[in-house]
């Protein structure tokens, strides 16, 4: 383990909790891809997708939720910095091997700090957004899978999942 | 399966995503409890817990930004209910099998909707703060299990995950 | 013009504006239904009908827009009372004589105070989206017929616009 | 029809919103100045000029509503980018003619995207606040003419409305 | 000193802070009045009160930003409970005793928890906005005697500041 | 008084509020230093450190309510600029001259405009967290001295205050 993992950098040396000051960080192009997925019954995904064949109403809602929430994260996180991004897209899509919906939440911004929280939380939000509109069918759905799949820009320089 | 599981509550007859009408629902005591966890090598997990005997910090700021979420639910989840939570809590606690941390939150209130939202919002959004205060040491931290365990109230009844 | 009619309520007697006390007003039903409208080209209006023969995007985003904006009303308009709407929902249908498109926002609540301004701004919001989305194609759309339809419950009773 | 004109630029290929990415646009200075007017009785200016003449509220309330709603714009325009901006004023004046007021609002930042949302929802919520604080006189009152004058700065140039 | 006021409340017997259930509380008619004073050279505040004097803006966008504040207390204090206050007012007075302005705030709703946070909070703003206003004229300027004049409602009762 | 001190910035020629234009302003390292003080009982305070010796909920929440306040700064102060925080610390320490707790709170950016709100806004914020979650054992505590330290960078200077 390298030392540059070992220590919290949101932990101060007297242990508490702080916002780290990126003040002298650069600005460069920063760009983080996550995801997640949401599982359920073959039912209910079946019942989304029908639904959606019309007017597209869960998959649409969800994906604007999650652009939306995106924009709130240094809100939510309390140590998160407020930043402007550039870019949130969100894509939705079924998986009928969980069964459920996959979500791939895609956040860029040009500054000094990483947006691995805000795709995070559009693919977190997206998940819930998911299930609140379809909890009437099936409150048994599990959110899961919220992990980040790659992130470029910064010091600490890129950064992929390993498949 | 029943035909209340036949129908999107938050889709209306056109197809249209709406916000469902509370209004004629009764006030009755809600609560709902949901769970998540954040798997992580064991050498994250065992910083957390050192940087949290000395002050508490990742796991206390973890549990008070899933209280705090579970406020802005009706502002992130875009069909969900404005209502006033009577209580909201969230515990976490190390689990050295995932290896990681399981985070239980309990949302209440007497009202004329579930807060089954509110207890997942607070789930999700405080294993995020536990992803961002320790994503310098370990970026690999996946987020799953977000799901109902119980609730009870309401006109659907109580409702419990089979284990 | 009635008594009630000559004076402004959020103005007090030292004329300071203030938030009207509703604390003694009781809780009934109250339903309230506005309207706005965005002229457009043309073309703009085709462009929106016919992205939205695919995916509805444009309308269905601004629809979610102005019901997400309706739960921020007291957050925007100053002596607005913060309540906990039981409904909102908002359709927008095309009119090609304007040409543009109508929508028409309905609030709905049990408490001690009326829901215009919801609605209000839901239809507000809701118009302001369309424009942002097809304002790359047109930036002349004019926003207007901004107004309420109709009213009831409260001790001031219900209220239509006469036509 | 120009070609610039023939997209929505919020919809991408396969026909889902999404948040343009900005990430390559220049920081050039940016200003947008949109009007809007709400239309009311004769009686009702007069009570809100009155009412102004002695600690102008209701126009100073309004004013401040909407240079507040400037800064939410990107938190109720679901695809806006989030921004800092520089400047943000409002303008109101009495216009006997509508009869009623007219309100002008200016937005300003050096950034990658134009502010024309922001100017524009300036405009909207001011004239909301201003029908929130004389309801009780004239439900009837009537926002319109909500529309840019002009805008500066970015690649798409300068635009005025024609009159 | 009694066995109630030997714990704090927020605090569980884990010792790890937690939103109180107010669920078996009764709903009562709660009020608060909360003051702070903002202390200034001589010279500051004659130009708050001559400005003042003309169109009433320092005084005037404080008092809004008060009672705004107010209705934001749960979002920015952690473990507050969401409410619908059905009053909020601010005075602001001129004190040349101190020098400075005295700021009164006053927080009423039927509910099951207090509102001394929000007529704190209301007083603590409005005295933050005074200081932004009047900073580039006067940076010296301390905001002080933030503390609960009086509160009624509850099961703890009635409670006044002993003079 | 020099001439820089003779005008309210925020007052424009007409006496009305607005935002002040930042746009012509260098971007600079910008850090504000504020602090406040709450007075409390000696038992209040011994309450609050032997709670805090354990789990460190009363002095971390309210350090956590800071930070997280100072980032809201520009949606409370009506006229103060949106900005992007490049680092926020809160300390808090036990003063048993007061007796009671003393908040120190450092805002810091690089951009066009100081940060002395946002330091103040969230020494404000944690002192009132702090009166929230003792107000059960003691109502009469008081908030006070909230004032700017020193600032640096920007046009007008350092600034510190003279003791």
């Amino acid at each position: 383990m390298t030392e540059s993992k070992q220590r919290l950098t949101h932990i101060d040396a007297t242990g508490e909790a702080h916002m780290v000051d990126v003040g002298e960080k650069v600005d460069t192009v920063r760009v983080a891809v996550a995801e997640g997925v949401i599982r359920m019954k073959p039912d209910t995904l079946t019942l989304i997708l029908e639904g959606n064949a019309k007017k597209g109403d869960v998959i649409g809602t969800a994906r604007l939720a999650g652009i939306m929430a995106a924009k709130q994260t240094a809100n939510l996180i309390p140590l998160c910095h407020p930043l402007m991004l550039t870019k949130v897209s969100v894509e939705i899509e079924a998986d009928h091997d969980l069964p459920g919906l996959r979500v791939t939440a895609t956040a860029k911004l040009t500054g000094k700090t990483g947006v691995e929280m805000e795709a995070l939380t559009a693919a977190s939000i997206a998940c819930l957004t998911i299930y609140d509109m379809a909890k009437a069918a099936d409150k048994g759905m599990e959110i899961g899978g919220i992990r980040l799949l790659e992130k470029s820009g910064g010091k600490s320089g890129d950064w992929s999942r390993q498949r």
